[in-house]
């Protein structure tokens, strides 16, 4: 396994790499991420995973300086199951400042978006620069980010980018909890309570699989249910997965998402669902 | 020479290609495109030029509607010069409606980006995904849209894409006018006129040549010059080469560019002017 810092030196060691699959992370590795680097090595000769922690995604008052950086770790964890890390600087993704960005869809304004204004243009727009720099055939995100990987197919679709996106499946502690970098930042407290994030979605999940079909009440009493825990709620919604907007009343693919605080730790999961035809 | 229109037979056609030069164009070619079209010749294996008019780029009460279509013509006139050209439908190019864009620079709400709000976005937009369309490893680009051509090449330079851009020199007609498609808007008599756009700029470079350094002052001079024959005068600014920014005290590479309407027509053009160092 290589690792490598300069994006003259990743040039050089990819090209001619005609089977490249790449998975793009900010680092903090866990066994959600080696998962998506497994799902990786059966589509491509020559695995990359990238580890940067973007400063362009992350807005005033985020935990940018606090995220976790534990590369030594992390290349640790990749021995045997990639072929390249690239871990660039700051200053070498942005050797200058980054006055031009992508402008996501409108759909990233809503949900996670809406409390992170500027969030899918930061991931957007280090997503482009990492395809034009690693030139993948296939990339794979987590599911556990799911408006991410939506903006992301949005954006292959959109740009005709010449690269396939594979979801990867979340990754969960034996308790339920998605398993998150950002769960290190809970107590030992909170991290007890957090399982209780991914409950309240199974049990959105149950009551439309039985039957229930006022989403809007489903979303209000989800909602409710974190709040009297503690938990300040961002948003509970169910969603179509194709689109994310509301579903259509025919529609069978769904998805519910939610994203809540517990203390200062911003947690998001989501389930799909899909109903009967 | 192989005339294709849809995306899936360009990619089918240039996969395995290794040397592929590329000149975009909106069609209606004329002396000046061949040009471009020479230039890539000596970069690349394979030519492909595109034609394709960019709804994206055209304001309201813009000439998208009128801009003349050409094709049959265009495709005689790059027999023996292009491998391939790429002629997309509107459908084709956006089959969603394209809700993810390019955001440029600040720059390119100047110039003629101040008279045609979104047109650079739009620019930007479609080259990049031509670009991964067509994937060259050199694309060429006429100096005449001068601030195309940075705003190209910041987007080659801010979103780390493979591929090289070239500026080609701006073709003439025997009188100094540049060669524009939009040049077949005038009437005859506006057509003896319009050659005073080059003309004027070919004064403010000889009076910077000479010594003069009061660019505000040669500025003005020039768009009085054309509002008093009639012209409506969108801009004559002189400019660092390297930034489009007004240039810094000691700068020698600078750039005097121009637009103006005569008639329905809007005319730009501009000249590379380099001091004494």
């Amino acid at each position: 396994m290589q690792l490598i810092h300069s994006v003259s030196e990743l040039r050089a060691r990819l090209a001619g790499e005609s089977s490249v699959a790449f998975v793009p992370t900010m680092g903090n590795l866990h066994v959600g991420h080696l998962d998506l680097v497994r799902i990786a090595r059966q589509h491509g000769r020559c695995v990359v995973v990238s580890i940067f922690v973007n400063p362009l995604q992350f807005g005033v008052g985020e935990d940018f300086d606090t995220y976790p950086r534990t590369l030594e770790a992390d290349c640790a964890q990749l021995q045997g199951l990639a072929d390249v890390v690239f871990a660039p600087s700051v200053a070498e993704m942005y050797p200058l400042p980054q006055t031009m960005t992508v402008t996501p869809p409108p759909i990233a304004s809503e949900l996670c978006g809406a409390a992170r204004p500027g969030h899918f243009s930061g991931v957007a727009t280090v997503v482009l620069k990492l395809f034009n720099l690693v030139q993948p055939q296939v990339a794979v995100f987590g599911k556990k980010d799911y408006q991410q990987l939506h903006v992301i197919r949005q954006l292959v679709a959109q740009f005709n980018l010449p690269v396939e996106i594979i979801g990867g499946e979340t990754v969960r502690a034996a308790d339920g909890l998605a398993l998150s970098s950002r769960n290190q930042y809970l107590s030992p407290a909170e991290r007890g309570e957090a399982v209780f994030l991914s409950q309240t979605l199974q049990a959105v999940k149950q009551n439309l699989l039985s039957g229930v079909r006022d989403a809007a009440a489903l979303e209000r009493q989800a909602a409710e249910a974190l709040a009297a825990r503690g938990w300040q709620v961002d948003y509970v919604a169910i969603r179509s997965q194709a689109t994310l907007a509301a579903p259509t009343s025919g529609e069978h693919e769904l998805v519910v998402l939610a994203a809540a605080k517990l203390g200062i730790t911003r947690l998001i999961d989501n389930l799909e669902i899909c109903l009967e035809g």
